[in-house]
Formats: structure tokens, C-alpha cells, sequence
């Protein structure tokens, strides 16, 4: 599902209160209705949507009452900032996942010392061990509250160096030209390759990157601009 | 901002529209309309809400023209799972957070030692250097991405987890057995205090500790509950 349909059903507080009704326990229409406060039509009119986008499956019992209940799981970030708007929606990674290739992160589980491990799953967890699970999984609930705290942290440290770095390059262009300096910090580039990364003009982008090259912040070899080292 | 309005406002497709054209440049009225194809008392409309809501500002320019530009930073998680409905909204934290306080993560960035030190902020950075800059820009940028990654991994986990243990419990309370293991695992406590955290009424979360005390999975002391060491 793609973040626009996604913050489309979403933007509804009712189909919200679906949802954290859901995620409490499977209910039947007249539950949700009664819940509500909302009259049964406009009840199946929300649940068709979040059926139809996948959020929400239906099975019935023996007694023949259709229950609901939430059907998948989405994972949606969005950031608003005044060099950003950015949404990023996703189901999550499998546990196979191999989360030990992160350079910049690292993560230590107490209970679960292998969950880190790229070939371990739930599977391989000692079946019967109550308490052990029960640990595991509260680790699991405090990392992921420290990975939101550690998002915040990144995200406000984002834009504070972005505010330096263009307060130090002083000129008109300072937004452009930092958009150039991140995209050669990825690594060396030519001209067109910047141009559409940057989404400008080549001509534009040109003399930009000859200005970058004069104050000896980034230098050319036949046509390939990178980084100066060491600056 | 709660995460209900945040979710109102970006419930629209051209707000969204909006916000990602004024996080490229300030606009006015007229460059926004002609962009989205939508007549300018619309876009008025749609800035109204994005100002009340304190996302977007305004500034009038020499030529009196009214510019607008993205206020503030936000930052939303949204998590749908069979478990969770939650939403999370929150400003950015300050960069003198102290994410070395975080037990189960850390975090190292490659040109930017300091930046886990709790006490570096951006004005500490040698302020002429472009490169350097650019260079803890970029790992910053990759570390949002890492944590994006470690968080679609965790939520699978948390399911996985929360399932494996289910089953294990393979009770018709198995959710609420798991609830309360969960509510356990942040420390012992008491009856009254555990009916409150999973929201059941006393006399049925009474009847599941006894089971639990029964099945040696937890211990009672004097009215406190808490899970049995080394299972």
C-alpha cells in the first residue's frame, strides 16, 4: 500500500477508532456500532475500506456473525520539516532480516543475545519457556521505543546540521548547493547524474559545482566531481 | 500536535501536495494553485488548516507578495498490527538528548564521534569546515534509514514473539495471560495496578494470576506478583 492510500484511510477518527478496536479484539458490526456511537451503515462503509486496502479481514463463526479483525501489519513514518516532507510506508522485515549490516547502529538485546543474528527466528526460541518469551519480548517493546527516541534524536540533529551547513556556505543558492554536497557524499559523480539528483538544470548545477570546485570544497577529474579529502 | 489532527490534516491528498512543494521552496498563492491544478481559494483553504495546525507560515516579501514555508518539525509512526493500533507523534527531540541512556541500542556515527555525547550540539562543530559538515550530514541521513530498518524489524519481531508466546500459553485467555506477563516484565506488582495496565476487571485478572502462580510461571509475596527467576 502506498503512504497516500494509506493516510487517506487513515485520516478518518473514526476508522481510526476501528482500527484501535480491532487491535483490542476481533468484533462484530453491531460491537463497533455500539462503540462508536455510529449507526451500523457507516460502520461496513469504513470496514469495506479497510477491508479493500488489506488492513481488515472478516471470518465467520459457528454462530454465523461475521467478526472482524486487523489483517496485516503497516509501519508508516512520516516527517515534516522545512527541508523535508517524507513519507515512508512499509510491512515489516522479516526477522531473517539481516539488521547486523547497519554501519551506524547497533543493537544488544539482553534476553535474546541471538536475535541480532541475521539466521535466527522464533522457531529456534526454546518453546515451552514462558518466562523467556515474556522477557524477550519486552526487550523487543524497549527497543523500539529507544529506536523512536533515537529517530527524534536523528531527525533533530538533521536539520541543525543542514541550518549550519548552509548558514556556512553564505549564498543565495545555499539550499542547492548543500543538496549537491550531500549528493557527493554518497560518492564521486558527473555532471547529469548531479543535475538529476539534485532536480535543477545542468546549467545551473554547472556553476554551482565550479564554485564548490574554486573554494577547493570539492574537486574535478575529467568530468567526475567528488569531496575533496581531508578539507 | 495529537496524532489524531496530524492524521486529519495529512488525510488529503493535495495538503500532502502542498507540504512536499514547500519543502522544496517557499511559495505563494498563485505558484501553489498553478502547481496543483487547484483554483487558489482551495489552496487558501488547505493553508488555513496547515497554519492553524502550526505546520506551515507565512512572510510577506518587498513586493508584498505572501510567502509560505514549513513551520516546524513532526514527525508521526503509525504501527497497524493484529497487537497494536498505535500512533505516535512528537517534535524532534533537542540534540542534547541523551540517546547513551538507551540500553538495548547504540549508535556510532562515523564522522561525528561527539554525536552521542549528550552534550555536543551543532554550534561545537568547526564551524568553516564544508566537507566535515557534508560528511556528518550524510551519516546522519544513513542512520535515519538504519533506524527505519531496525524498527520494521523489531515490529515483526514483537509479533512473532507475541504469537510464539500465545500459543505457548494456548489458553481462550491467552491474550490477557500475555498482557499481564508483559505488564509483569517491567517489574512486580500488584492486582489493582495490573487490572488497570491491561484494562480487565480485578476479579478476572485475580483468577489468571492464580493460574499463572499454579503453573510456576509466576510467584506471589504478600499480594505482589512477579515473574518466577530462571524458568
Amino acid at each position: 500500500m502506498d503512504s497516500g492510500e494509506f493516510l487517506d484511510i487513515l485520516g478518518n477518527a473514526n476508522r481510526r477508532r476501528i482500527l484501535q478496536l480491532l487491535a483490542e479484539r476481533p468484533c462484530y458490526v453491531t460491537e463497533i456500532s455500539d462503540f462508536l456511537g455510529v449507526s451500523p451503515k457507516a460502520v461496513i462503509d469504513h470496514l469495506e475500506k479497510l477491508e479493500a486496502a488489506g488492513l481488515v479481514e472478516s471470518r465467520t463463526d459457528s454462530k454465523r456473525r461475521k467478526y472482524f479483525s486487523i489483517a496485516r501489519h503497516v509501519r508508516l513514518e512520516v516527517t515534516v520539516s522545512p527541508y523535508e516532507f517524507g513519507t515512508k510506508s512499509a510491512y515489516p522485515a522479516s526477522s531473517r532480516l539481516d539488521i547486523t549490516s547497519c554501519r551506524q547502529l547497533s543493537i544488544d538485546l539482553e534476553h535474546d543475545p541471538e536475535a541480532t543474528d541475521s539466521s535466527v527466528t522464533a522457531s529456534e526460541i526454546e518453546p515451552d519457556d514462558v518466562v523467556s518469551l515474556t522477557e524477550a519480548l519486552n526487550d523487543v517493546e524497549q527497543l523500539e521505543n529507544e529506536l523512536s527516541l533515537a529517530q527524534r534524536w536523528a531527525q533533530g540533529k538533521l536539520t541543525e546540521l543542514r541550518e549550519h551547513l548552509e548558514s556556512v556556505l553564505d549564498d543565495e543558492q545555499s539550499r542547492l548547493l548543500a543538496d549537491l554536497l550531500l549528493a557527493l557524499a554518497d560518492g564521486p559523480s558527473d555532471l547529469d547524474a548531479l543535475a538529476r539528483s539534485v532536480g535543477a538544470p545542468p546549467a545551473v548545477v554547472d556553476e554551482l559545482l565550479e564554485k564548490l570546485v574554486d573554494d577547493g570544497i570539492i574537486e574535478e577529474d575529467d568530468g567526475t566531481y567528488s569531496l575533496v579529502e581531508d578539507n
